[in-house]
């Protein structure tokens, strides 16, 4: 367990990789992280440029990506907020190079072959996707915290998933729920989880007064919840919405319990579920988060309801996309690959 | 069929009242509507002390309400924006004075003493609101044209109940929902459903930057949404959320066919259902209504998309709260009390 | 006078061309708009494939632009919602095809070849622009009804100019300002002003949570603020800010009087100026416009509070930058050019 | 110097108060914050239950405010973040049991008697008044280090004011600015401002896709300005507007230097004045502040543009109201009284 590692970033101009790279500058374990850009990022020396925010706080220096400066500068861990299709390509490169990757894309998440050609990561060299894929860890701790310890390479979770499956996990392990029957996701998110890219659709005009749903039946998390949850495509619908705000993500969960239930033994099914898990808050039977209770915090709340029937229940879990969804989920499975305190740097 | 009429609305300095007044204003079958005002609006002379939006138009005068005033200005249609308890003191006394009503507070919406018991309006006099309530027709012209033709009380319908009625109802009526396997409805509203009454739940700061579901299996309108669907408590779930946006609801509904379906069967059963109904735009398979789409008008937007399965459909419909989920579809009401076209007075 | 006219549009799938096109369409004077396309709207067929808020109203077909098509449907007035590059190129091939022009672009607004050269309009043939620009009518019926009657060319103003202008025409006209003491002009605009092509200037994610002023001293309105006011650069200060809402404008102008004043005295001069004027409102001395009361009306909201010195100013100014910051008062100008009232098609 | 520091707070239930209990909780020189009620936050045990935002760590009880509990408790310094009313009344209580206070109201800003007549402060006992208020130290380290390190009674500024102080300061004192001018200050805030009361204002149907000014000529926080820059009310104008967001400042300031100047030297003549302050920004000449920039920091940002007659300037200045404007200037101002670095707690 050192005292103390080396980080780098690539990646750091965008939402996550940004949320990342000033998390990592005051994590008490952390030197101050390598930020590296890509060729997309052309010309820029220093953070504060694209983040007036950081101003005046000594330098957030960029450069330009190579493997040499990576080796060079005694670099740990590699953070990648890059798009899934870079990551495929990355990540291969930093295994031979003995470097131990974050990788905040959807490149390494999925296990099975079928699912990704489903969900839509078409492998360029089946056979090295098929190992490396095997090696790769699903960066969730509350779920793998042993097996992330060793990690080389770990698929940090999705933003929707990880909301998703931390509401899910519990019951469903427990064999309570009534999977036949059929889940429903309806998740909602802010428009920062769409990445800093201007398109027609993160327009401000497209998106204030308004509310959508998108990519129904064939969303990219899909896959991973699925295969995290051990359910057939049949079991869940995961349908995602766009809310008219910067940061957040809401998911009301509609499930079957196989039998009647007390409130109170659901909610204690799922408080000794997480009970050694510092970033899972489970509220009172009856009270539900709200997206503000979680906003630039590493949590993820969970609450929910059940019908006067004692079988159905609604779930809502609620966390902050850039941070439980993205780079503070990076930095708690970094606490645990390095073997420290998961609250570490995120308090 | 009058030529032109005389309507009057108690509650224009609400929200609903106020959207109300403005389509009347404009309406070529209605003389300027009488506006009444009630004990709570004290000492206002014109609508626009309020809304200073109308100012410049000749005047909106209030006057305080009477049934004498009423009679003396040949009111032919009573427009109540009141809560619930004022209406249900107020229309026993209208229909003795021979005046039709629309109402738009829930008072009048249920049909069956138990869905009152459980939906939370409370009979002072069983007998007498017995009565009433059996005359009383649902105010959806889709569903309930002929009856309003002639109605004496017109209980104009729930903003939510509109949206996912108005989407399940074809579906259900032609017998392809597989009603036991439950449907569930994520329903999600902009602020302005919740009135102008300065609440905490209101506060700027409570809302924006916020997401969050409330009234999670008990909320006012689920009796209404079962009654006219001809279901049962425990074959549809409501969940409905509050959206940081003024107006606007979106509803995703999710359900399951009896049988496999393929979607253009689908979409030409909503769209044979809503042949003559021009304020329901029936999406093509696969593309979605969103909120914007409908702002401002009085149309009802329903899509839907289909799983791969062909028999898990999510249905997503989309209204405006202040228009068709309330004054819109109340002009629409009376256009149909009247014998005109649906559609005069809304474009 | 004609009964009925034929219009048509280029750059209706852009925001203020989208709002033009709806005006038109419900315009008792005008036949169906003919909407063009340009060669940036590649393959568009209808409007509503953009916009599917008017989906289900009988079609909005779009038909690529050629002089010829122009001709051949008997256009009377073109409008020209594009950028000022394109409407530079095209008015002189129109008025060579003897078409009257409205366009919304700041192509043809700056009278003096000076104010060209320092707010960004290059003549590419300066003695052809001269000759044009001498006949085009700045479109602002309060100010040049007359001229409108007979305007071949009409230079529709821009949105913070027109808040602006009819703030401080009456007080200006009337010899009132203190005019070497200088005039502050600090405007906000919602973020529909800035156009419908994504940039990271739009992006929800910079816009939403945030305000921030911009083209400080070097805005291009400038220009034509101080030619319609008859002022030298350094006798006003123009500041634009960036509202995090969709549509809307409010002006805070600050000016010394001449002398001290009394308030009823201000006011009558305003009411004065626009006592023929139905679409600006002069609201009484001490109340002030908000933005909500004007939006989606061609109105302009003109409101004062003077100081306790009587010589101190603040005017308060709002309109809809869509309606009469573009759209709505490009339909004024029309009515105007030809002979209708100016409320024709716009309540 | 004390190491460490028992803080008290009343008001935790607030806005700005709960800001500051969060502050104060993870201060490194502070023991836990003793929470107190007063009587309108009736029955309250624990500040979760209206933030549930902070639910999960250990719990933030609260307890009714008594004198004896303060002293029991050892108390160093008692933070008021109450109505002004309430600071006038227990504050000459708190002298009296030789408790250091910082008072985030308004009560004791204002140093001259007619100050408190014109701006609304009237003196119940005013030889009392007086006194206490000989004693207050005006709030802002930046201006009033030195005496705030003996303060007893520390009149914490107002947001508004100390965006507008901040940004004038170093060139007032420099002596640049023609104050006979008149300098006009056009700020904008976000709600929160506003308080948690909810009221028709904060109402979110008349905030959001608003924009308005209020309290022109007669804003409470005029006179704190004037009095710390030394300023008539002539010679500045003070406009209040309400942005549609949560949290933030901006203020666009407007003044003329008496001679000429470079950017550069303006730029050095501010930077030179804040050398020592960490938590004031001065931009590159040119480059302007955002909103977003500050937000949830303790930053006040300054930037500014001169006009090409190089003697007009326009600055802007940022900061999230409920930190430098409130409770990260309290926490500030604290560190400074107990001898500690100013950003001690505020990283």
């Amino acid at each position: 367990m050192p005292a103390i590692i080396q980080p780098a970033v690539v990646g750091a101009t965008g939402y996550a990789g940004f949320e990342l790279a000033r998390l990592l500058y005051r994590h008490p374990r952390s030197k101050k992280p390598v930020l590296f850009t890509r060729d997309t990022d052309d010309g820029l020396a220093q953070l504060d440029e694209v983040y007036p925010h950081i101003s005046g706080n000594g330098g957030f220096p960029l450069q330009p990506f190579e493997w040499k400066a990576l080796r060079a500068q005694g670099v740990d861990v590699l953070f990648l907020a890059t798009p899934h299709e870079v990551s495929r390509e990355w990540v291969p490169e930093a295994m031979r190079h003995g470097v131990r990757v974050v990788d905040l894309s959807g490149a390494w998440r999925l296990l099975q072959r079928e699912s990704r050609a489903v969900y839509d990561f078409h492998d360029g060299d089946p056979a090295a996707a098929e190992q490396l894929t095997s090696q790769a860890v699903y960066g969730i701790p509350e779920l793998h915290r042993e097996r992330l310890k060793t990690a080389e390479l770990v698929a940090n979770a999705g933003c929707y998933s990880t909301s998703i499956i931390l509401a899910l996990a519990p019951l469903i392990r427990a064999g309570l729920v009534d999977l036949d029957h059929g889940i429903v996701c309806d998740s909602k998110s802010g428009v920062s989880g769409a990445g800093k890219q201007p398109t027609q659709k993160t327009h401000f005009i497209e998106v204030a007064e308004n509310f959508s749903a998108y990519s129904v039946f064939n969303h990219r998390h899909t896959g991973e919840i699925l295969e995290q949850l051990g359910l057939s495509a049949e079991q869940l619908i995961f349908t995602p919405h766009l809310l008219p705000i910067p940061r957040g993500i809401l998911s009301t969960i509609y499930l079957r319990l196989k039998s009647p239930a007390e409130a109170h033994d659901v909610e204690a099914c799922m408080k000794t579920f997480y009970a050694s898990s510092p970033w899972v808050r489970i509220f009172p039977a009856g009270k539900l988060p709200q997206i503000q209770y979680s906003l630039h915090s590493n949590y993820c709340d969970v609450g929910f309801v059940l019908a006067p029937d004692r079988r159905r229940a609604v779930i809502v879990s609620c966390l902050d996309n850039l941070m439980k969804g993205a780079a503070g989920q990076a930095v708690q499975n970094m606490n645990v690959m390095f073997g420290w305190s998961e609250e570490e740097g995120l308090r």
